[in-house]
Parts: C-alpha cells; structure tokens; sequence
C-alpha cells in the first residue's frame, strides 16, 4: 500500500485540485465550478446564479473572546464579499452553526444580531440553516447571488491589462477583518460601467490570491511595491501578506484607466482605487513573494 | 443583567426558534423561510428554487472508525433526501470539510468518493466548497434543487387525512443510516401523480418528525402502531424511535387511497408504500410519545 499523505503535507489549494479530480462530470447548467470567488451556474431563464460557502471555525478565523456579534457579521460579511467579487447582489443565506454546549442561547443570539447588520443593509434573506452540537464553534455560510449582467470571472485578464485595488491594505487584525464593507455596490458599478477582465476579493492577501488571479487568466503580474495603497501605520509587507482585506482586485484595459479614475472618485469619493501594476505575459513571471495565509500550511 | 440560559438547558427546535426572532424581515423572492426541509425562493423566471443547509459532525453523527466513503455518501445524501422531501430534484452542491490535520489526503479522497457515489445517479454537480482546518472532522453540505412543480410544504395537511410511510422504520443503526437511497424519484413521482397534501423525510424519527409535519399543518395526528412498517428484527418503539430512516412521510385526501396503493406498487414494486394513521382535527391530539433524536437534548 502507498503510504499516506498527511493534511499537514499539503496546501489547502493542492488539496482542492487532488477532490477536484474524484468528481463527476458537471451538468450543463453549470457556467462556472469550483476555483473561482463563487461557482456560477445557470437558471431555467439563462440568468446567471452565484453560489459560495464560505467556513469560519474557532481558533483558526477568530477566537472566541470576541464579541459575538463581530463574529457573526464577519462570517456573514466573508460570503458577501465573495459574491461582490464576481459583481453579483447577495440573495438568499443558510446559515450552520456548529455549537459548543457550554455557549448561552444569549451568545448565539448576538452572533446572529451580527449576521443581521450584514444581512439587512445588503438585502439578504436568511432562508433556513441547521444547528448541531461540537467541541469547535463554527459557522458555516451557504449564500446565493444573482449576477444580472454576467459574472465577473478571476480568468479574463491578458496580458496588458492595468491592476487595481479598492481601499487600503494591511493591518486586518487591528480590527478591519471584522468590520470590513463587502464591496457589493462598487463591484456592481465596475460590472456594469467597466466591465473588468477578471475579478477576485482579497481574503487571504495579495501575495496569495493575486497569483491565483493571474493563473486563471494564464498571465502573469508585475506590482510596483511603491503604488501599494496601505492602511495606517502598515508596512508594504503587510499589504502583502496580512491578509483579510476584502478589497476587489481586478484588471481592465489600459486605456480606460483615466476615465475609471475619475468616474470612480465621483461615485466613491470616500474610497480609494489604486493602480498597483500591469498584468503581464506568462515568460515575464517575477519571482512569487513569500507569504499570503494558507489554511492549512500557515 | 438576567442569566443567561445553557444551550443545553433548551431543544434545537427551541433554539431555532429563538434564532428566527433576530431576523430582518425577508425579500419578495422568499416563499417558504425557515421551519420546512427546504427554504423555497422564487427565481426570476417563477420557478421554485429549494435551498438546503446540512451537517453531520463526528462522535454525534458518525464515528471516524466508519469507512469514509460511508461518511461522505451520508453527508450527500441526507441533503438529497431534504430536496426530494419537498418533491423536488438537486442539482447544485457546495461542501465545507473542516479537517483534523491527522487526517491523510487519500482519507478526504475516499469521503469524497462517497459523495460522488450519491451525486452521480442523483444528477447532483459538485460546484465549490471550502476547507478548514479544525478540532473536530465536521461536513456541511449545501444543496440547491428545482422544484418544477412546485414545492410539497409540511403545511398543507388537513384534518382527514391519510398518513403514509414509505420503506420500513427502525433498525438504521444497523447500517440503513449510511446506505439509504434518498427517495427522489418516489417524491417526484408523488408530486406530479398523487399531490400530497404534506410531506417531509424522517430523519429524527416518525415520534419528533410527524409532530412537526402535523403542527405545521395545524392538525393533530392518529398512528396505529400495529400498521407501523417494521424493518426486520425491530420492534415498534424502535420504528418510532431510532430516526435516521431518510423515509417519505405524507399525507392525502382519504378518497385517493386505493388508487395511490395500486399505482404505487405498480412503479415501485420493491419499496414498500403504508397508510400509517390520519391526520385528526387539533383538539383530539393524543400525548405526544416519548422519544426521537433531538440534537441538542439527547
């Protein structure tokens, strides 16, 4: 028998590919499967649905000293981001709660005030979910969306291509990973004004998700450090590698940057959109930076 | 400040309950929320879209000593029955593993393979999931499906009623809980040629699910233990009891009996169909029996 290959030996995205390879051919309706922010597959009407899950456990993506309403809205706020990531509106929630016996009704009733603040302001319905009993407190997220004007893939970049970043970077444990604004409405505007080449949220840091960006459009990038937009007090390594922004990475032509500029400030005065490089043709691939959060191997 | 109360002081309906009080009032497009096997939404072109959220979680729904193919057909296919419960038919899967990293890569192939073994003839596409690192091995899987004529409430029971069981009940711990056959194409079936009042799937037990099909249709209900389908070797409270069957329970207008026994062993000859009881007007509710699985109180 061939021996066996410990979790520990492998990262989360090798994982992914080796399940990917056991499943069974999809059915016509689906546009998009795993590998992307969320998979996209079509309804009977030709509209495009979004569907993600997305997991938060204790000890890993939180501790549970926190306030538990910071907890649910982050757990709910995580999926958002991802459907935003594909220039998609949020629709219909199942939320699972795996919990710990020794937590109070009260407790869980905050975590799901927060998922609430999310929920509202975004117009998502929490549809249905399942409680269950375990040693880890985890929240599992199911979420829908309905991309109206065609989803935004992570595979449309060519080389050329301007790259862009909303907000700032770096410094999520201060606070930002849990009060963070799912780019919902700016990734809408994009969708429909721009039209980007290809599209992402940043979760687990531009050092990690930028080259996955770039494999699935089959380019490679080239960042200038200097451009970097970060938050306060952070350095051009944590922009890199803290992870947790949920800030949109995307691409378009070049020639619209001017006009994505100041189209953007008009509309978004309040939030900031950065050029930070180029991508670039697959030969030019630079060295990939250290770092970036994986969940198995960090 | 008042005290708080244990999550093991109350019940996971009581939880749920309490939990559904937090929650923003839902959009237009949701037809059926929480509280049925399925939350029901509308989709933009009326059709009806069944969204299901379901987790089993180790040392309370399965032992790592089980095969994992046994695991991850489980897992899959408890949420396939939810979906044929409300006469519909799956189609889109998301899966969250939160791993143990003790566990090897080909352990996590072989659950996967157990999915596959359930999404293959079931029509199901696997289209995305997540993984994470934690204490416990916990699957959750969410499940879309069409319910292309319309969606079977627990809600539409009527005093009068026939009572139904499909298969045979008790015994699942002798191995019926990793190898029963979700009852898709029977619910489909019934839906289209019988229209059942209410339906739901027994997976707590006939003693908690059939009080909630009937408080949802506003009905009290009336069993004859001595018609109970008995799987072999198992006695009456077991059938009442044991849970994990993943059986159809439903209801009909009295006057389609005969006509739905014959046609039904025509189609099915190998599934057993049996009127179990009737659904009674509220006030002649008899005491409500012991026993079923509850997740947080057993």
């Amino acid at each position: 028998m061939a021996p066996e290959t410990p979790l520990s030996a492998i990262g989360e995205d090798a994982l992914v590919q080796r399940l990917l390879k056991t499943l069974p051919e999809p059915a016509k309706s689906v546009v998009i499967g795993p590998g992307d922010d969320c998979a996209v597959v079509r309804l009977t009407d030709g509209s495009e649905q979004l569907l993600k899950t997305d997991v938060v456990v204790e000890n890993v993506h939180f501790l549970r000293t926190a306030p538990p309403e910071k907890i649910g809205r982050k757990a709910l706020a995580r999926a958002v981001s991802d459907i935003a990531a594909m220039g998609g509106k949020p629709q219909h929630a199942l939320i699972t709660l795996v919990l710990p016996t020794d937590l109070s009704v009260e407790w869980v009733e905050r975590l799901y005030e927060g998922m609430r603040s999310v929920a509202e302001p975004f117009g998502v319905s929490i549809v249905g979910g399942e409680t269950a009993r375990g040693q880890q407190l985890i929240i599992s997220v199911a979420l829908t969306g309905l991309a109206t004007h065609g989803a935004l893939l992570r595979s449309g970049g060519r080389p050329g291509d301007r790259l862009w970043v909303t907000g700032t970077l770096g410094g999520s444990l201060a606070g930002h990973h849990f009060d963070f604004t799912p780019r919902v409405v700016e990734a809408s505007w994009l969708a429909i004004r721009f039209r980007p080449t290809s599209m992402m949220d940043l979760s687990d840091g531009l050092a990690a998700d930028l080259p996955r960006l770039a494999a699935a459009s089959n380019t490679a990038w080239q960042v200038v450090d200097d451009t970097l937009p970060l938050t306060n007090n952070c350095t051009i390594r944590q922009a890199w590698n803290d992870g947790e922004d949920y800030e949109l990475l995307f691409s378009t032509p070049p020639k619209v940057e001017a006009d994505l500029l100041s189209a953007w400030q008009r509309v978004f005065p309040r939030v900031p959109l950065t050029p930070i490089g180029w991508l670039t043709e697959p030969s030019n691939s630079p060295p990939k930076p250290l770092g970036g959060w994986d969940h198995f191997s960090s």
